[in-house]
Order: structure tokens, then sequence, then C-alpha cells
């Protein structure tokens, strides 16, 4: 990335109280679940299968079992990377500490010829047991019963996910390198980097990973050092993936033990039914798609192919345009946690995981390289104000993985096509997959805010805080906003000397019905704008979304931008079933949705006019919010049992009351819809 | 049952020509399918089972293999039992033969002491093998790999259906006996029965069947035999159900086999998790549970147990009202073909299952027997008309096993969560349990639709013919009807000499809002009716959904039933979520629908106005149907490539074409709906 987590320091009062809570809740919790620390929790294992491994290492054997998921690993890595950026916006010499110790015992049970992955180590020198179902009900592991020391590395690509949790050491050992200077997980991720390019690139082996993030990673890496072998090993990746779509079908049969028992022969699961370039639809586990994609795009990035970045293009427009939930959720089928079929959008079933949305802002950020384009920005923010702060409570103690549009208590959670789509959030999870993954994507927001190339910075998100900009520019940027709560996001520059001579890129959100920007008060953008009153020396243009201001900013310029954030309503394609006849509210970047809690118990039986302009009021409530109140009406209780009636229904004028999403569930279990019914012609 | 099946000849346009399709295409068919003679078609093997388990009984060991389902039996034992139904209606000395082999072919299979059952008896003298995946690719086998000799008979009473298949072979016992006199079946079945009292009554052996069906057929023994002993075991399998919740789980953990390793702990499913006369909801397989409480409303009937009773009306309601499709299916989740909770009634991945429909049809005709309620009889005509006659083509050549409410062409059939809601009828199942049950439900409709009860006569359905009363009444009444496009029934009587003297009962059904009745012209029923004026001798009452005329009647009485067939538009409790801001259309029993093919391709983009009166068309198109027209709208397809769009969509005005749910599916794959949005306010 780009390298700005350490210089953007926000001040505004959502993001940076976010980060906050991060920093005091998040983070610290995650450690103690790591370590087996939290009383009543789910165990985890996953420092503790390090420890048994570096024993093993040093001793030859160990009598010690590894315990939970196959990819328990990556939790150390995810919290050292969250904690890599946390550092550098709360500063903490003892969190520091504990970390360099955890890097430490990494590098302990690190194996001599650089490989790293305590599951299969301890399956050699120690011995594996893996926890029969998570605690959320939701994982099911169902180990074989093969003799340990069959369990060889690299003899499961398909299910044992070691290039996964290499990816995401790969990126703790970039991040902790950015974030604090210090090399020492760097150098255990290169040699595990070097020994894996020995494995498939000098001696050959073939195949590919079933759970895609190695690549993005080791083009982190390469990014990073300038190694090109990083480069090479992820390109390799992504070539070869799909070529031999059998891989998976043969390599099972070569073995005598399974982790979960998955299909191989469902390629399209593994985003494996053709070579990378030829895909056509986003299908499978959502969130391998999007961490695919994002390698792909990586490495179409650097290597100039066009064929590759066309496939990343088509892709994603399918997600897009045909896939994705208003809310930037993907993976509506809960089943495989998977892409289904166009337009197959149901909202009381979606899986829309956390990490899916986390990984398509990945996507889009890394399409944003590849390209210019608002929608690219569009989308990362959608992700990012709804599907991904959706997936934990305003006070960061308690997760979503799944983020529904529409929870119906008594079967939500409940039912055996709902039992993913919990109306409230649990404490923790044992596949704690999403929890990390909100961690370690906060405290580096900064990085999806701002991006550096050439002689210009792009605002991609409007943030409020402080850029410095000394080494590229000379000097920083303030950005003031109540973003996204209000519409005014103000930039001014200040030049350690002189001036800073630039291109200032903001995004244009294609959302903001009427946008201006005034360049020290004069409005260059919008209605009845005149660039030409942009003063001497400016050079305003606009391209795909982004309007670019180029020209040397001094101590005086200040550029605002003024965002139209009038309520709208949003209408879905009709071939969405499931939001046929329904209209949805969203107000600046965020989508709305009204719960049984602020209208009378619930909201199945309310309708709305879609003609209406939506009262907005601030309210304090939910760390404060802006809410929404449309005119609507109920349809009113029968006193008669029964399920069909032939009557009109009685009807009766009620208010509806809106919230932002990602601030649903926060009091309890009720009924939540996004799409609301429209009110029907009389 | 009541035993007018040989005498009533049917002779509407409607009933009766699919009682042809029965006899033409689906007996005949089904006889070659259970006895491997249709090439192409998924192996059966039901026949041959038969064939391999006598020549073992015969030679003490066979080499042959049991193939298929473990409930492979049931379908040569639905054959024979609607064979035997249709042989009443259209004699055919050849079938009677090919029938009569078949039952000897059983009775050679019939093990010494009386019991019956291919599988067990393979398992011990020859070899068991099922089939891997149903042709359907819907049920999935999973044998373990016991050897053969531990498959014991009443070892896996949870998943091995011999209870099940003995069920199905003691109601074609019984069938065959009252259609053709013959007592050949019938003296095998009351051996098994008998076989069956000695182990679970004499000898004490614990437990109850995991699909019930036998509570139902032994009922129907002690119905023609008046054996008690029947009565008895039916009595205590629904006694003991549910006591000892733990039984399935106690029994898997003696047994080292399995077949489809299901869940004893999933009691639900089972309905066991408590007893019969606690059950609160209707929970699990749907057809499982309305078989249950088909046995369990019989054994009431007899046994006068008020709880029982009780139990069986607090379910019935349950279903009724909160957990049935407005086509009278049930079974809400495709997980488990099962009930799910109160409200949960999605369209497009219902599973709502033909034979649920069917068991729901058995339900109400025994609840019917346990008390005269007009709401019985609606629901059976409601599954009949729609939820049966859905899952057959009009050719009666193709079948459906799930007969959805909604079907999205591209994702019906294919995303993982709707692989079982086929957009068109295939040809047959590996798993044939439906077309069968079509077919022995058509040919015995005569006992659905009427019941004689002391000096009482009810027509609960209407149906044209000629229903002989001559052992009753001492005469016959001739049905004339067009029902169900029609709502005139007329009812001449005709003794064999002098007078019938009974009383008639004919239903009024709810959802007729301005039914009338009259009796030989003068109108004793309806609005401005004049019950004095039936005439001397004739006394009139209503109770209960049902208009009772007492008297004697004469060559010259007619009673004619005139219903209100105009169009009625629907609305569903609001907290059922996917029919939120939608209606259905009705008329008479019939629910309409809305066909992609009838509305210019796709219906998921139409409005329509609940306000206006639909035009109703005849027309010759699929065997004869009245249309529906309603004035809607459609949402213009836009030209961008979009998922959510925030300007109102550009809409005109479109009628809406619908045809009678039952008729859907017919003309290749479409769009299909039978709620339809709500046009909006403006």
């Amino acid at each position: 990335m780009e390298g700005f987590i350490g210089r953007f320091s926000i001040n505004d009062g959502f993001v940076a109280g976010y980060q906050r809570i991060i920093n005091d809740n998040v983070i610290p919790y995650e450690e103690k679940a790591i370590r087996d620390e939290i009383e009543g929790a789910a165990k985890s294992g996953a420092v503790a299968n390090f420890e048994a491994a570096a024993e093993a290492l040093e001793n030859g054997r160990t009598d010690k079992t590894f315990y939970g998921m196959v990819f328990q690993d990556s939790d150390v890595a995810k919290w050292l990377e969250a904690a890599a950026y946390d550092l550098v916006l709360f500063p903490d010499k003892e969190l520091e500490r504990r970390c360099d110790e955890m890097i430490a015992l990494v590098g302990r049970a690190q194996e001599k010829d650089g490989y790293l992955d305590t599951y299969f180590t301890l399956a050699r020198l120690g011995r594996v047991e893996a926890a029969k179902t998570g605690a959320d009900g939701l994982h099911l592991i169902n180990e074989g019963n093969a003799p340990d020391g069959e369990r060889q590395p690299f003899s499961n690509l398909m299910e044992a996910h070691e290039l996964y949790c290499a990816g995401h050491m790969i990126e703790a050992g970039v991040a902790y390198a950015q974030c604090t200077g210090k090399t020492g997980l760097l150098d255990i991720v290169c040699r595990l980097s070097d020994r894996l390019y020995d494995e498939f690139i000098t001696k050959g082996r073939e195949g590919y990973p079933g759970h895609p993030e190695i690549e993005l990673a080791l083009m982190r890496l390469y990014d990073h050092t300038g190694n090109r072998k990083y480069y090479e090993l992820a390109k390799h990746f992504i070539d070869v993936r799909g070529v031999d779509r059998d891989f998976y079908r043969k390599e099972k049969e070569k073995r005598n033990w399974q982790v979960w028992g998955m299909d191989p022969e469902d390629t399209a699961y593994f985003q494996c039914d053709a070579p990378v370039r030829d895909l056509k639809y986003a299908s499978g586990h959502a969130v391998r798609v999007v961490y695919l994609l994002s390698g792909a795009a990586d490495v179409a990035r650097e290597s100039g192919d066009e064929s590759l970045k066309e496939a990343c293009e088509r892709l994603w427009k399918n997600i897009t345009q045909k896939r994705m939930y208003l809310t930037g959720g993907i993976g509506s089928c809960y089943e495989g946690e998977a892409f289904t079929e166009d337009f197959h959008l149901p909202n009381d079933t979606a899986y829309a995981e956390t990490c899916a949305s986390i990984g398509l802002m990945f996507f889009a950020r890394r399409m944003l390289k590849l390209g210019k384009k608002g929608e690219y920005g569009d989308v990362m923010e959608r992700a990012f104000y709804n599907g991904v702060l959706s997936g934990m409570t305003l006070s960061g103690t308690e997760f979503f993985y799944v983020n529904p549009l529409e929870s119906l208590p008594g079967i939500s959670g409940k039912a055996k096509t709902h039992k993913h789509a919990l109306p409230v959030r649990p404490k923790w999870f044992a596949c704690a997959c999403c929890p990390p993954n909100i961690a370690r994507l906060l405290p580096s927001i900064a990085d999806y805010a701002f991006e550096k190339e050439g002689n210009t910075l792009y605002s991609h998100l409007f943030i409020g805080g402080e850029l410095d900009l000394k080494d590229e520019f000379g000097g920083k940027i303030k950005v003031a906003t109540e973003y996204p709560f209000k519409g005014e996001v103000s930039y001014e520059f200040y030049p350690d000397s002189g001036k800073m001579d630039m291109t200032f890129a903001v995004r244009l959100p294609e959302w903001s019905r009427d946008t201006e920007v005034l360049l020290n008060g004069n409005k260059i953008y919008g209605a009845g704008s005149k660039p030409e009153g942009a003063g001497e020396g400016f050079e305003i243009s606009e391209s795909l979304g982004y309007l670019y201001i180029s020209g040397k900013f001094g101590p005086e310029d200040m550029v605002t931008l003024k965002l139209d954030m009038r309520a709208r309503t949003v209408y879905a394609d009709t071939r969405v079933s499931a939001d046929t006849g329904k209209i949805a509210y969203m107000r600046g970047p965020l989508v709305y949705c009204a719960e049984g809690r602020d209208n009378n118990g619930s909201v199945l039986d309310l309708r709305v006019f879609a003609g209406a302009q939506p009262l907005e009021e601030w309210s304090d409530e939910l760390n404060g919010i802006v809410t929404m109140t449309v005119p609507g009406q109920r349809i009113c209780k029968r006193d008669e049992e029964r399920l069909y009636y032939e009557d009109k229904p009685e009807i009766v004028p009620e208010m509806v009351h809106m919230i932002p999403y990602y601030a649903w569930a926060n009091r309890g279990e009720n009924e939540m819809r996004v799409w609301l019914t429209e009110a029907a012609a009389v």
C-alpha cells in the first residue's frame, strides 16, 4: 500500500471513533482470544499452536496437539497486522513489546528451510486435532483420520490453507516493517516466500491455493522489497489457476486425508473452472473471489497484461452490476458463502460476509491502481459504510459474519435456511475471520482514503484529519468534514515553505446529484460553475468521476467539496425478485433501514410513499446519527387467525422511521428491513 | 375409506380427464418403471428386488442384489394400490392379471413368519447395494458398509422405512380387496401385520417408525377387517412416539450401519420431540407430519381420545393458519423437505412437495371424520386443485416433486439454494414417491368427494358423475357440473323405487362470497332465500360450513349449488415477508399465476392494480381453462447495465395475463409468479 497509514491522523467524529474502538476494544480482545485468556469463550489455540510448533522444532518432537481451524495461524498474523497499524495511531510500548515477542515466537516456529505452518509442523512432529464444530455452529470441521505423518506440506492445497496462512503472515510482515521499521517479521516472511518460490517455481510443484490470499500478499511484499521473485510467484499462482481445472481432483486422489471433505469437482467454488483470464462470472466462495481478483489486479498492474486487466474489469462488472447487494455485500448464497446467479439477491438469507465486503474494498482499491474511475471509489465507499461497518456493534465488542438486508425474529438464526443469519451480533467466533479483518482495515483506512500517483494526490474517501505529505509535496493537507452525515469536505493546504506543486484529485460520487467544488470560495465544479475563476496557475479538469485541480497550492488555498446529502430513494433492477415492489433509502453513502424498535415493533406491515421526501434529523442515539422519517402506512393487524384473506386490508397512515444500516441490531433483536414495500395505488 | 370408488363414475370434463390420463399414461409408465422396462430411465429395481427376495427364500440364498432406495418396495405397493382403483374405473382383464401375478410375487417374497421387506431379506440372504444418487440429483444415498448380515429387521426404525413399506403394502392390500374382491394381497398384509403385532405388542419391542404411514394403513386394515389387533397396533405407534425422544439416538448406538446417516438428535424432523398428544407445532419433514396426523386422527376417531383429537386440531391450526402456502403446499424449507417456522413461506425456494399436499388431503379427509367443518373440506379442495395437480403435466407424463410459487429461470433449478425448485417437470424420479401418489389419489378421488355418516351423505368436493347409493339409500345421485371453472353443481336424485330418505349435506366453500343453494328451483340458502319454501317434508339447516337438507328425495328432486365464481384478490398476513406488497388471484378453488409466456416474456417487472376486477375468459389452451386478465403496469427495462438506480422507473400500462396455477410450466421454462406486486401509489 501507499504508506499513508502513519501519516494521516484522523480526527473526525466518525472514523476516528471507530479507530479508537479498535484500539481500545478489538485488538486487546483479539489478543486475549488468540492467547486463550478469555474465560467462557471458545478455545482458539492459535498462539499455543506456535508455541507447540516451536517446541517441536527445538526438541525434535512434542506431545502437544494442534488445535482449531486448519487456518488458525492466520489469526495470529491478522492480529499482528492490525496491531502494526494501530501502533502508529496509538503508540503503545507495551503492545509493541508483546508484538515483538509474538514475532519472536513465530520465528521459532519457522522450520529451518523457511517453511512456516504450525498445522503441518505439528502433524509431523506433534499431533493434530481439529475442533469439531465452531462455537457459532457455522463452521463444521470434519477431519480425516490419516496418521499424522501423512499430512505432508503442500499435499492438500485445496483445503489446508497453508498458502492462505502464509499470505496473511506476509501481509503482517510488510505492515509491521512499514509501521514500526522493525524487520524481524519481514525477514521471516521473506524466508517463507523464498521457500515457496523454491517449491513452486524452482522445483515446479503443480497446483494453486484453494483459498486465494497469497497472491495479493506477495504483491505487497514485492512492492515493499522490490524483490522480483515475489512478483513472479504471485503471477505464477494467477497464471496456473484453473488451467488444469482437474488439479484438485487429482490432488485428492493422491492423499488419504482431508480437512472438510470438500468436493474437488466444484471448481466454480474454488474459482478454477477456467483460467483466471477466462473467468466470465464471479462464482463460488465470495471472499476467495475478491481476494483472488485483488491479487490479479496487482499482477495486471505490474505486468501490464491486458487480458488479465480485462478479466478483472469483466468480473468487476459482473459483481457490481449483477451480484452485489445495495450495501456492498457480496455472496448472496449461504451455502458455500458464495456468489450464485445474476440478480439472485435474497435479503433475509443473504450471506454478505463482512470479510467479503472488506475483500471487495481490497479489489476496488486495486482497480483504482489499474485505472482511476469514480465507480471503484464509489463501491469501496458503499462497502465500507454499510456492509463492513455493520459487521461490528457500535461498541466494537460483538460481530456479524453475515449481514442480511432483512431480519425476521423467529425465523432469522432459527430456520434451517437462516441459521447463519443471526438477528444480533455474538461476541466472537471460533472461526475468527471477520473481526480481525475489521481490526486490520480500520486502522489502515488512510491507504484507502488517499493515493499518490505521479504528481497527483487522490482523495478517494472523505475522512477528516491531517495528512503529512512532506516527502511527496513538501507540506500537509488538513481535511475537515463531518462526513458521512454532512456533505462538506474541505481540504486546506499547508506547505512547509513556498507552494505545493501538485495535482489534487477528488472523487465526485455518482450518488451526489448536485455536487459542487470550490477553490478558495470560487465554484469550479457544479451548476453555474466557472472553472476559469479558479485563480491564476490552476487548471481544472474532470475525468471519469474525479475532478483534477492542478497548480501550486499555497497556505491560503482551500478546496471545498459540497456533496448533495438529500435523502434518495433507490430502486433495484426488476430482475431482483426479492426487491420488486420495494424501495430503499440512502443518504450520502449510507444505506438506511427500518427497525421494529423505531416503528412500534414491526416493519413488515409498513409501506412507504416513494414520492415523499424524507425528513432528515440529527439524533444523539446510536453514537449520533441522522435519522430519516418518511410518510407511509401500516396494514392493520387482523383479529382473526388466518394466513390469507380476501377483504382489503385496513390501512392507517403512519410515519416510517429509519436509521443507517450500519447501526442496526445495536438495541436487541427486532425486525429489520432495508427494502421497504411501496404503498399501493388505491 | 368409504368404498365409493367403484360406485362413482366420474363424467365431468376435468377430473374424469385426469383419471383417463392416470389410466392411459401414468399407471402403465409406472409399471414399466418398476419393472425396469423403460430405456434410458433411471433403474428402479423394485420388481427385481421382489424376485430376488423370493428366489432367496426359496433357495435359502441368492447372489442377487437389492437395488435402489431402502423404501423401493413401496413403489410396487403404490402401483398395486393405484391399479386397484383404476381397475374399477377402467376394467382391464390384462392389467388385473398382471396385478394378480405381482401379488403372487409379493407373496413369494414374504418370509414364513409373515415378515415382508425385500431390503432386509436380501441383506440376510442376498446382497444390498443402494443407488448412489437419484437421477434427479435430489436424493443422496449414502449406505454404510456393514456386513449384510448385520442389517437386521427392526434395527434401524429411524431410517430403514420397513414400517413405511409395510404401510403402503397394507393400503394396497385393502384397496385391492375393496376394488376387485380378491383377498390374496389382503391375506399377505394381514400376516405381515400379525407379525408386526407380535413384534411390537406381544414381544414388546421398543420404537416407532422414522417415517409414519403404517398408522393410517393399519387403521384402514382395521376398518376393512374389523380385527381390533390392527387398531391396537396403530394406536401403539401413536402412543409411544416421542415418549422416549431419545430412542433413535440409542437405536443408532446399537448398530454399525446406516442408510443416509440421519441425525437422531434432530427429533423435530421425525416428529418425536414430544409425545404426539403434546406436539405444539408442525415440525420436520412435511410428508411425515401429515401422514402421522392422518393416522392419529383415525386413532382418535376410534378411541374417542379427546387429548389426541385436540392435538390433531392444534396441529391442523398451526399448519393451515401459520405454515401453508396459498396453494395448499406445505414444507416451506427445502432442507429436510420440511416445515420451518410460523409465517416463513418463501415462494421461490418452497419445497411444497406434491406428496405433502396429498398428505394434507389425507389429513383433512380424516379430520372430516372427526368433525364436519367446512374448513377441512376447503383445505382439501385447495390442496387438490393447486398443490397436487401442479405435480403433473397436463399430459400426465412429467412430474414435479417441488411446487414453488415463483420460478426464476437462471436461478430456479440452478442456484445451490434452488437445485430442488426445477422450472420444468422432469419425466420420472429415482425416488418415485410423488408420481405414484398422484396415481393412487386421482382414481380414488370419489372417497374424498363423498362421505356417508349415519343417514347423511356429504358432498365435500364438487365433481360431476353418477354416484351409486343403492346399498345406503336405495338409489343414486347424478352430479352435473363444469367445476372448477363454472360454479353451478346440480345433484339429481334417482331412487330405485319410492324415495331416498336421507340427509344430503353440501359444503359451502368459505371462498364463495355469495353462495346459493336451490331445492327444486327454490332458493333455500343465500341472500333472500326462503328455507321454508323447500317443500313439504324437507328440513334445512346450516352448520359449520355445510348445508343440511333432510327429507325424502324423489326422482323429481334436484339440489343446485351456485357458487360465486368471480375472481378474487387475496392478501397474505403481513408476517409473511415474501408476500408483502403483493396480491394473488383466485377464482373458485383455483389459485392463479402469471407466466412469462403470456406476458411478453417476463413477470417480475409487472405490477397489478388490486382494485380492478379481472376479466375472466374461457380459453381452449392448456386443455381448456379460464384465463384472467387484470390491468397493470410494466416497469420498463433500462438501457444502462446497473443493479440500482435512483431515478423513478419509467412505467407503462400493460394488461397482466394469468392462468390457473395447476397448469403452469406446461409450455417450457419461463418466469412464473403467484404473488404479484401491487402497483404503487403515485
